[in-house]
């Protein structure tokens, strides 16, 4: 973790409100290389916040980085920000939603009060009068409040974050919705994909396969997936990609630009992190495209001069955090329920969260053609 | 220059159609270090071409570069993309316009029959019926065509490409039109700014100082210049800079950030091309912000982690190559006919045609306080 | 008012938490025809609101639609919606926020959790889980609970909507943020004005001179304001109209044509709400052009077809109700505290509360010149 | 046809260059009420224009118009703007194109060179230096000039106008793209539909059935189609609609918002042309939703108050004349050939062209079940 964003994280130590409540099960931080479950007491809703009871979560990319200590969170703190639950008590001032709904909650929970949320911007969620934006201040659960790998959630300005799920749907069916999902497609729509467009996704983990799916949800004609693993490979086929691009097998960007007949494509989309991908997603664009960045860089990012057109190619390189907010869930959920796209094949195994390490061992190993895990409390 | 531009540059050996033409006096590129004033018949228009009898035009910092021989150009070319003339001769099929008209032509002059033009991508014109598209592909004048650095100049797609001055204007008035306001407005323009925002300018040359008026224009209300030469920053105050930041005299970043109460601003427009102020632009910048580029750079470019917030925060990179085509012309033409902005004082220096290597020279070496020269055949 | 408008309306009983508070004084809707100051109980801030004692406010011209019955409210209903105040005391869960500060907060007062809201829709703010959208939903203040012409206000969803008010600044330099300048501005925004535009802008009422003010401040390069009285001609002068068309001495649309030698203007911002500047500013618009309505219309409208283009001149129409919330009033303030605009002519009349009678009378009739009153409890 | 439409129509006398030059079969007009098929000269290109010898055309509901005196074009002129063909020669100035390609060109044929088009308003070409812009003026074939129901075509501006047919498709699987599925995926691009929207297609003719096809494309997870003939029910289904609403079997507008639990629809796309449906569609609109507009209609439009929110609710009126340029065709040739929509449902009738008379009575009278007739030369 560079020293840059050290300054902008403050972990807070989560709250314990009462010493002798309900005690419960959570996945908490406990130091570098060690997350363990841990008992603690069963959060007390305040007056903005609903308590979920957790029915199903799963493991982040970014959970990986915090276990690794890559990512500094505050001892103590519970890990996760993909809930799936019913809600079991709202607080005092909590309006337009009722105890007992099964819900959601982005991964990002905008405040909607902040400038920042005023403005649009809701993921950079800042708090106080003055400034009112902050970096990633949008991303609490397992962040900076405790996350959802417990039995409970605290979710706070609920009326801006809980989304209703409809009877039909079942909990897997929405677990991609709090981040995959959102943070997939935000890869496409921050791209501006149009119809017509000729899109690249470099990367197809669970973020790559969403915004392979974004790309053929939003009219791209031309979608080419670069991606060397053959299950992940069947998957972005199935989920919209038109071309396959092996990087283990030559170079992706003679190959996309052969399959371009030298054009470049519209929206390159970076769903890796790193500079191999970034260079690469940048020199595969057209004059006048856009690069669309989802990675989480670990760290400086060099843009080359001659795929930059020395600045004069009139690019645009946009980054999203995952978009947030009750409505975005919503549409999420909307686009799951309307058959428009099935994220099925993406949980490729289940645990209880009692198991929950071994969760993390098989998926920060990567084995077993892992994508992502169902964890149910 | 680095190798991947110098593939995007084709010279062309301006063509000489009638050897025994009416001869005319230009600027051309001779050698690396070597522009000299040279006799060239005078061009004869094709069927879409007007030609110009230059009246006034200048010389721009690319030019200097193309002196140094940093960016190359084939040898023989006239340099310039900056003409203020009257029509002397219409093509055959050259309709809306007549001879004797007094005109401006962009520095970039798009076909308008291009893909990329047809998609709203004026400046990055490519030939060709499959591709549509080339990197900087419409800047053609002293690029890849016989330039402005004379006495005569062939406009190519000329009803794409003429706009006419109205008759109150002087040529110095509309002389920064064709490139210097067309860039730095599209800064102010590409980055966004809306009524209220809080903006950023690296660096007061003609082209910054062109972005400071374009930010004011758009309705920043708190435009911040950074800037050590006291002339320059006198003038960025009265083209809209409500602060001025002397980095000469102190971390810009710092400064900017205290000035902003730690808020960074909405928009930061970079109107150097260097690292250092491309890497300022970026850390001045608050979150969900856009960096709007105008620099032209010599090297790769770093994004430093800590300022991009590892990709998380929701910025925007756009760059903008010089917005051209008579629509634009005509746009920046009312905008100097309804006194919305003053640039008298950027043009500090005149000389004929016959004494440019003095010009050169002079501005090369950004001697006695020079902003803009005025050249006139 | 409409029946389709009155469904849209629920007017609500004002809370009267405690029955032996302090008392103080209040514009209420009697019945319709009368407005009169009443006594009644200073409201209790609940958790998420801040009580305001008014120290300066205004009458709009939707206040005299609901004193004539032409706009329905709830009897005993205080009437206002452009505060300007200090904090009196903060609900229990309000942050960001201390009492004693000058504040102001818009006529539209968004929830900042509504799916409307989170969609960026700010204005027009639904209750409950299910819709989350709402006709003019975002308007309460004297809509659908208690105004601000009265000593005290209670402003609903605090942390969304207060805005600090620098201490360079008196009452009256801020007192047309909430509405007037909001709503003024956002015709030149919704219209998309460019730099370059020619704008036509019918009615230089005060919202009518701000959207003057706005499309100067966003780059319009002509504007042109319709307008008979010699006092608002002169003042949209200041604002910056390059011409005045007086629609009392000729055909304005004619007019405007003849100034734009026939082109029409690329963006027309109505803002009077009659049938025929409705129709006069589709007439003017050139084909591509937006028409954007500020108007509050009184019945249905017509689209004479060929203004239309029998519906193939790719013209859009585009209405805006007031943005609010405290980031929008925070760039409004900034945009006076930086000087780039001076309302203080809008003001001609001031009265204490006690006489808001007179002040309605007076501005209800249109008398003496009046643009907007200021009233000081 | 109104007056106020007449005067932007300029019938010119098809150029007959060459008296005695091979002759051609054409569909004219000869009066109201009459077209026929007549002998005219094969056109001489100009040298930016392409000689195209037609493959397949088809007849547009516009030209029902025009049969019947509704649309006023000059007597003589030949009649249809939707071409599939091969070129036969070049104009000396078209470059980027050789004879024996297959091509289509859009229904609008822009120049590329007006301020119009250089501002990306292609639709609303305008002639000449000073205006620009002219209502309809991009539509050239069948309307200004002579068009494609005939052997030979010219096109003009060709460089602008032409885009390749790969050689894998058909005629017929390109017959759509110069009109129908411009201006029906216009429908859903202007209309700004966002993944997961609601929305309503008000008629399923082949425009209204490409606009369900396009709102299916950009991301719409409810697309509602309001149409009552059971054939075009089907299709529509096939293409996108998640819902059909029958008007003749209860009120659409109730109905739609039933379906929505009372929200109402993101954007609602009128596709016919009438009062009713233009009214329907701004009724089922959610506040600050879009009404895209893609009919032609014959006499003034009603804007209803209430479902208007009085001007308050900030909705959007939009209204797009078929979009074309080559690389809107190329686009939309892309979309046929990834598969990504399959319109061989909309061919119904097919008739060579010395029979076209019979096509336009079938069409005309909309009998046995016709969508579309396919005509060859």
């Amino acid at each position: 973790m560079s020293p840059a964003l050290q300054s902008d994280v403050q972990p807070t130590t989560p709250t314990r409100r009462k010493p002798r409540s309900k005690m419960m099960c959570a996945a908490v931080f406990v130091e570098p290389g060690r997350i363990e479950l841990e008992d603690k007491p069963v959060p007390e809703p305040g007056p903005l916040d609903a308590l979920l009871r957790i029915t199903t979560t799963t493991i982040c990319g970014t959970d990986i980085h915090i276990l690794k200590g890559e990512y500094p969170v505050a001892r103590g703190l519970t890990i996760g920000h993909e809930p799936v639950g019913i809600i079991k008590k709202l607080g005092s001032e909590v309006k337009g939603f009722r105890e007992g709904q099964r819900v959601i909650a982005g991964a990002i929970t905008p405040s909607g009060h902040s400038a920042a949320c005023l403005c649009g911007c809701l993921s950079q969620d800042g708090p106080g009068e003055r400034h009112g934006f902050k970096a990633m201040g949008g991303w609490r659960f397992g962040n900076t409040i405790d996350g959802a790998q417990a039995e409970y959630l605290l979710v706070p300005d609920a009326m801006a974050n809980l989304a209703h799920i409809p009877s039909g749907l079942t909990d897997e069916q929405v677990l991609m919705c709090p981040d995959i999902m959102s943070t997939g497609f935000s890869g496409a729509e921050s791209g501006g994909v149009k119809i017509g467009d000729c899109v690249a996704v470099f990367a197809q983990g669970p973020i790559g396969l969403c915004a392979t799916a974004g790309a053929l949800l939003m009219g791209a004609t031309r979608i080419i997936a670069v991606e060397s693993i053959p299950a992940r490979q069947q998957i972005a086929r199935r989920l919209g990609a038109d071309e396959i691009v092996d990087f283990s097998k030559g170079d992706p960007v003679a190959e996309i630009m052969r399959l371009t007949d030298g054009r470049g494509v519209d929206v390159a989309i970076e769903a890796l992190g790193k500079q191999e991908t970034f260079a690469a997603a940048l020199a595969v664009l057209r004059p006048g495209g856009t690069l669309s960045s989802l990675g989480v860089y670990s760290g400086d990012l060099t843009i080359p001069l001659g795929a930059f057109a020395a600045g004069l190619g009139d690019h645009r390189i946009v980054t999203t955090l995952c978009p947030g907010g009750k409505e975005r869930m919503r549409r999420l959920i909307d686009v799951v329920d309307a058959r428009r796209i099935d994220l099925g094949a993406l949980v490729t195994h289940r645990f209880p969260l009692e198991r929950i390490k071994e969760a993390y061992e098989l998926f920060g190993a990567q084995r077993d053609g892992v994508l992502k895990v169902a964890i149910t409390p």
